[in-house]
């Protein structure tokens, strides 16, 4: 700037926004700053013709909201300008240092690529990416301090339920338990509290990696603590929490073990999230979903990813948020191929997953007259016994691998060559309605078809959210989407449904933010089935323009199911083998009052009533219609004996 | 022959097959007939091999199939050396002379090509053709003369019931009436028989045309007479029907509105059908539901055709079996896509045809302040009043048309040149389960939800017929296929249950041999509600070895539903509209005694007793039980409230 002479301008808009009543919304008053400065047309003007803009969009909306707007405009012109000090020219940029000691590959790929300087590598550069992979776990390494508030933790106010941490779109707030010599060792100032229930021997902290945090606050917002256990604070206040963190996830470290972590949310929530600081918006509906599946099966999962925001945010290069767990070294193997075979993709997976592991069999019974020891011999045959059983074979493979180690038949190295593959692995295929419903279904549905035991996770945001909020056949009539712009016509295309005529998928409908524990239970239960599961989760995004902000979506949630807009269910197929109904409706009968209301709570239904005020009116009763139609046949099957 | 020295030999492999008791099963004979004719074993070593193999093969079966199949052996040796006479070298080969004259392109086109000239045709003879399009109505002048045995009409044992004719996967055999002085002008001992009911005033014939007859003999079958009204004999003995057919088709013509064609299916069979002869297996479980949507919609009829048997005989270059009426001149334009996008490709058209009536809407209402008369005019509001009542409609164009020629007003032309569209359109898409159930699925699911208003044939045999009997996900449980050598091991696929999950689409499953009218009351059910309609049709193919012969195509589609291996069901939302249940199963409570049975009776089952027979003792279980969660779930739909 200084060698360029550039001439530099800045204005606090979200102090204003804020002070002026408008929230996060700073548009206008950048707008105004911008006309400000740019000269483009005389500033008066430009306010003159601004203001009675606002009048024709907002008029409607009463004198409130259009002085608001106005006073945006007015304050837009407090623009300042900075004078750039000529010896600034000379200042020498240092990468900030970390703890952690950065891997050749950020220091060589991912920070020249961030830094814009991605055209400037060479080819050698990429010589050990040959293979086309990406290393994993390397959002860490960024920390793009992007928040303008962060949570602080108020220790004395905690109950200790981690919900916050469940409920965290980027995991970066996270609980620890520390041994007393690690509490000892925590940096000055570290609150701490006594640990509660199992986890008494411990002290306990609320950990926030301020840095990695985008401020959404939904973890203060689920916070059901009578005095909040969080508060939103300015980044520029939270620095201590730097060091904090690092201490806590580098040298602390995750105590899972302790209590059980399949057992309850909470207790989830103290094993390392394998997927971490996305590139998602703030407040995002979708990486939680995934966040919790990573703390439960994360070490042995293998990702099929379709194209749209998940292949977005869960690979978006140079860094990889998907990575490995400290203890085991081990993590989700993650890739996306195309939108329009993804289901296919992560079948494949299974399929080869399956042969190697045949094979392994194959060689193990066919060492039965070789040279091996009769321990070796033995082991084998655990494996064979439980090689369907994940935390089974993960012990017996243990003893497996130590024997092999011991041998020296040519068929010991043959094995440990296959050593990937002793663990059972958990498949699972990702994805957005986009995909699901429409330009993947066909492959969907063939894969869910075929029996094989893989796991599908349809994040719902019932719009091509990616793309740019394209209407697909997860939109609901009414709704305003891009190539339905008067608003949808036909009722929501009803996934699960369609899964659940085969009577051997296993079928979730979770909303998270209604119901933690449900959505926890349907992926241990989807899981655990040996067979196809799919699982559709309702998730809020920004393309819905909810109208308490993004820092609500898992308040949406609750209120989505709540007034009927959405249902949360299970089918499992094993219940109907034990003469059970497979069909259980978890959420509660709605209450129909509130179902207009949360329509226009959100953007994308309540601007209908503006653009095309006649259809509007109709439109809503027909979504309302079309809701009780769904619920009405949920509950029959709920019913059936 | 004579020119080059051929040596030729005939053997009567059908008449020794049924002397020896193997029906038409002639493999054996001709094999046996091979290796005497061919030298390249010695026959009498040849004869020995085949007979070790048959008592491999069939020793299980018993003493007495091993007999027949050592007759054949020993029969096939009776072939006999024809001399052909060197004066044959001078024959000069005429084509047959037909009353009907031959058009241009089935002289020029069609018949070198069948003649395996096809090569010898220069570009220029097709310069008529460069827009793609084949004429329709071509089979017509094939005459193949295929069969062995054809149907005789016996006029005293007729009860007029037109089954028959329904049921003819050809279209060769139809019910006509003729007026006093058609029957006085009849050939020389044409039989004829007085009408009854409403055709009293005519005379009434059941007319065959051998020459294009296949002789499957299913009309035979389903003549509910209480003395058969057909029997089947030789081909050579039916010369006289010959002229007979031509005079019926020709001379006499299609009477459809003597009787309310749409009543009844005895009505429906007075009305020509638009597809006829096609190229399709004797017997063919599927062009019998396609020749009567012809009858009843053809004339405004497009059809898109996925990939599959029904794109062979629906379009087998450079014959086609699509026609037009003679009387209208119109019929169904018809055209085949791929295998994957069927239904986006009738979709298509449906939407081209509802741009091209919306033009002429407009057009019309522009018309209003124009100088056209004021009939003209008031026919115009008429049309647009009628434009999606398809009779109505039809009636007002013929008005609209007559006004239109009178005026002078450029927009008279304009819209002279729309003419095609003024009648309103019935768009149906035809394929079969490997298009429906898997390949084009994600596009069919994609067209359903879309509300369009298009009708949807899925001809369900269950197997990739066309490509060779490979696995779709419309094969049940148990089925041997290619890529299921050892018996499929996933249910069927429910297509009706997942489309019923919109609640917009109408849907039906049907067999017509288990009831006739039911599959005409979906036909029109399907036909005349105004947004999608699937109708998934049981049919018996080839592929499935019937043991029974593909004579009984009919007959075993009835003991499909009987035995509860297939349901016939309709699911009408305009039901639900009038508060009624939308779900209607029509077939009765199958009777689960003859289930394994009918499994037995096609070798797609029984073979796997064979390869098979523990998996096959298992699956047979597993297909029953099947069938009854399939029925189980469909009942519990019918008693809805």
């Amino acid at each position: 700037m200084a060698e360029k002479n550039i001439k530099f301008y800045i204005i606090n808009a979200t102090k204003i926004a804020e002070e002026i009543g408008l929230g996060g919304r700073t548009n206008t008053i950048m707008q105004s700053a911008f006309f400000k400065v740019a000269n483009v047309i005389p500033y008066d003007l430009s306010v003159k013709e601004m203001k009675a803009a606002i009048v024709k969009s907002y008029g409607a909306k009463g004198e409130n909201i259009v002085n608001m707007n106005y006073a945006a405009v007015d304050r837009g012109g407090d623009v300042e300008k900075i004078e750039i000090p000529s010896e600034w020219s000379a200042i020498e940029v240092k990468p900030v240092e970390n703890t952690k000691e950065r891997p050749d590959f950020v220091k060589n790929i991912m920070e020249p690529i961030n830094a814009l300087k991605g055209d400037d590598l060479p080819v050698s550069a990429f010589v050990d990416r040959a293979d086309g992979t990406f290393p994993a776990g390397t959002t860490e390494f960024e920390k793009r301090g992007v928040a303008i508030n962060v949570p602080e933790w108020i220790a004395d106010n905690c109950i200790q339920c981690n919900q916050c941490s469940y409920v965290c779109p980027h995991a970066a707030i996270r609980p620890f338990l520390l041994s007393e010599e690690e509490a000892a060792a925590a940096p000055d100032g570290t609150a701490l509290l006594k640990g509660i229930g199992g986890t008494k021997e411990y002290k306990f902290r609320m950990q926030v990696s301020v840095l990695d945090c985008t401020g959404c606050g939904n973890c203060v917002d689920v916070c059901p603590s009578k005095t909040k256990a969080l508060e939103m604070k300015p980044l520029g206040t939270q620095e201590a929490e730097v060091e904090r963190w690092e201490y806590m996830n580098y040298k602390v470290g995750y105590k899972d073990t302790i209590l059980e972590k399949s057992k309850t949310v909470k207790n989830s929530q103290f094993a390392q999230p394998l997927f971490e600081f996305s590139g998602a918006c703030a407040g995002c509906g979708e990486t939680p979903y995934i966040k919790a599946i990573t703390q439960l099966f994360g070490e042995r999962m293998l990702i099929a990813n379709a194209t749209g925001c998940s292949s977005i945010y869960g690979g978006s290069a140079p860094a990889t948020p998907y990575c490995k767990n400290y203890n085991s070294g081990k993590g989700p193997a993650w890739a996306n191929s195309l939108f329009e075979d993804n289901a296919e993709y992560g079948f494949g997976m299974a399929l080869a997953v399956n042969k190697m592991r045949d094979r392994i069999q194959d060689r193990m019974e066919k060492a039965e007259n070789s040279s091996l020891s009769t321990e070796t011999k033995t082991a084998f045959k655990e494996w064979i016994q439980y090689r369907e059983d994940a935390e089974k074979t993960d012990e017996v493979s243990g003893k497996v691998i130590a024997n092999l180690k011991k041998e020296s038949d040519p068929i010991a190295k043959e094995l440990l060559a296959l050593e990937q593959y002793f663990s059972k692995k958990s498949v699972w295929i990702f994805g957005g309605d986009g995909w699901a419903y429409d330009i993947g279904y066909g492959g969907l549905d063939h894969v869910l078809a075929s029996g094989e035991d893989v796991n599908v996770l349809v994040m719902d945001t019932e719009v091509y959210s990616n793309t740019g909020g394209q209407a697909s056949k997860a939109t609901p009539v009414e709704s305003v989407a891009k190539f339905a712009a008067a608003g949808m016509r036909t009722r929501k295309k009803d996934l699960g449904a369609m899964a659940m005529t085969y009577g051997y998928v296993y079928v979730a409908q979770v909303a998270m933010g209604a119901s933690q524990a449900q959505y926890f239970k349907a992926i241990k239960e989807a899981e655990a089935y040996p067979g196809p599961s799919l699982i559709i989760a309702y998730a809020p995004c920004i393309a819905h323009g909810i109208k308490s902000g993004m820092g609500k979506t898992q308040a949406e949630e609750k209120l989505a199911v709540e007034a009927g807009y959405w249902h949360n269910y299970r089918y499992n197929p094993l219940l109907e083998a034990e003469g059970k109904n497979p069909f259980i409706l978890d959420s509660k009968e709605p209450d129909w009052n509130m179902f207009q209301d949360f329509l226009k709570g959100e953007v994308r239904y309540s601007s209908l009533i503006k653009s095309f005020p006649e259809a509007a009116k109709e439109l809503f009763v027909v979504a309302e219609k079309d809701a009780k139609w769904r619920y009405n046949f949920y509950k029959k099957l709920s019913e059936d004996k």
